[in-house]
């Protein structure tokens, strides 16, 4: 990554702490405004990263090792010399040249993007689909952005921990514990339901009850309908009792 | 987007120039610390966004209107009350309830993330798939991440303004003329080609030329040639005759 005459030492230290996050090593820049990248060097736990990135005097010396050199632009309707992907096509193109080859990643300063100068060290370019009414992107969210959708996994598709649902069994002792609570309580006198049984497996089999919940679920309904059983006849049942 | 317990008026503004960028518009803060939020609030040129930002005092009211509730964590072992989504992953899920329902997306604060009180309002959890070595990211650059990831185009393939490739004519014509610069220049006399036409044709094809290039090298090689005939036969041959 190769930031250019970026002014503020707060976005320097926030492009180290993206590379960081997203496992990216090497950063160089470009002239940068003295005084700022000096400050962000020597923040209080500035990243290894700041310290060890090395600093050129011109674009084509911090590239000078790089098989593609892509910029970062804004600017979506300008006649540019250069052909301008979305970042989504871009990003992809950059994974495939790293396989094998070095791809450096320009971006300019926070005020004016990339000089014409820098650009035509470029082969091409990529943007941030970013809306109409507010194209111009703050310097260290761009670049974590980029970064980000380098790594992104397209194919990532289901949680770290997967959630283990509720058993049949369990789900059904909810049911009948249920069912019981529902007659102690007086409900059904009062609203008698056709096909009681089926409507209320069905009611619990749409909780989609976790396992976890469903061994909280049942002890609740157990409380309940040992209360409301004891309410009638005083102690004859005890909640443990309906354990199975 | 809802901010929860945001430290830094710096994050905040990150936060709304984010949305402003990706086209959100409905910022909620959640029990900001007061300065901090004041500061974002008036700060020059605070966009509109902030300006209309609603305060609430409890996640709890700041959510009352959503019909999906997600927040973001950098943990990722933890024994987590809630499925976990990668942001690949969840955000397609967001956008489906997007389409028909109010979405809350919560962001805790830059020290703590989000509370266990304030994660018991969610229906599910993203996490950004940083490195194992820092996954803690910085407010402003994971608000951009997530609502960058919410508006990509997976289907974006091809560069918004294609660029016109040379014609076969353009580079036969550019082949003839490298050919007779080589002939007038030498080359061929200290080191002979076989097939010298079919090779530097093809080396002029392998050049991929656009075709705003392809007159400007056509220029650069008539120059050239001419240049190097009038060198011998001086001024018989004008470089504008050579233009067909």
């Amino acid at each position: 990554m190769v930031l250019v005459a970026a002014r503020n030492p707060l976005n320097i230290g926030a492009a180290a702490r993206a590379m960081s996050n997203f496992g990216f090593h090497h950063l160089r820049v470009v002239n940068p405004y003295d005084a700022a990248f000096r400050e962000a060097r020597s923040a209080v736990g500035a990243s290894e990263l700041l310290t060890n990135a090395e600093e050129y005097k011109t674009v084509a010396e911090a590239v000078a090792d790089c098989t593609v050199v892509v910029g970062t632009t804004a600017v979506r309707h300008r006649e540019l010399q250069h052909p301008l992907r979305r970042l989504e096509y871009g990003a992809r193109l950059i994974r495939k040249h790293l396989a094998s080859s070095r791809v450096a990643l320009l971006f300019g300063s926070e005020k004016f993007g990339l000089s014409n100068a820098a650009l035509s060290h470029c082969h091409w370019l990529i943007r941030i689909p970013t809306c109409e009414e507010n194209i111009s992107m703050n310097l260290g969210q761009a670049v974590a952005i980029c970064l980000y959708e380098l790594v992104r996994d397209a194919k990532a598709v289901q949680t770290a921990e997967k959630v283990k649902s509720a058993t049949a069994e369990e789900l059904e002792r909810i049911t009948t514990t249920l069912l019981q609570a529902m007659r102690a309580s007086g409900y059904l006198d009062r609203r008698p339901i056709a096909d009681v049984e089926e409507r209320m497996r069905r009611l619990v089999r749409r909780l989609n009850l976790p396992a976890r919940d469903a061994v909280v679920w049942l002890g609740i309904l157990r409380q309940i309908l040992w209360k409301l059983r004891s309410g009638k006849i005083p102690k004859t049942e005890d909640p443990r009792s309906l354990r199975s």
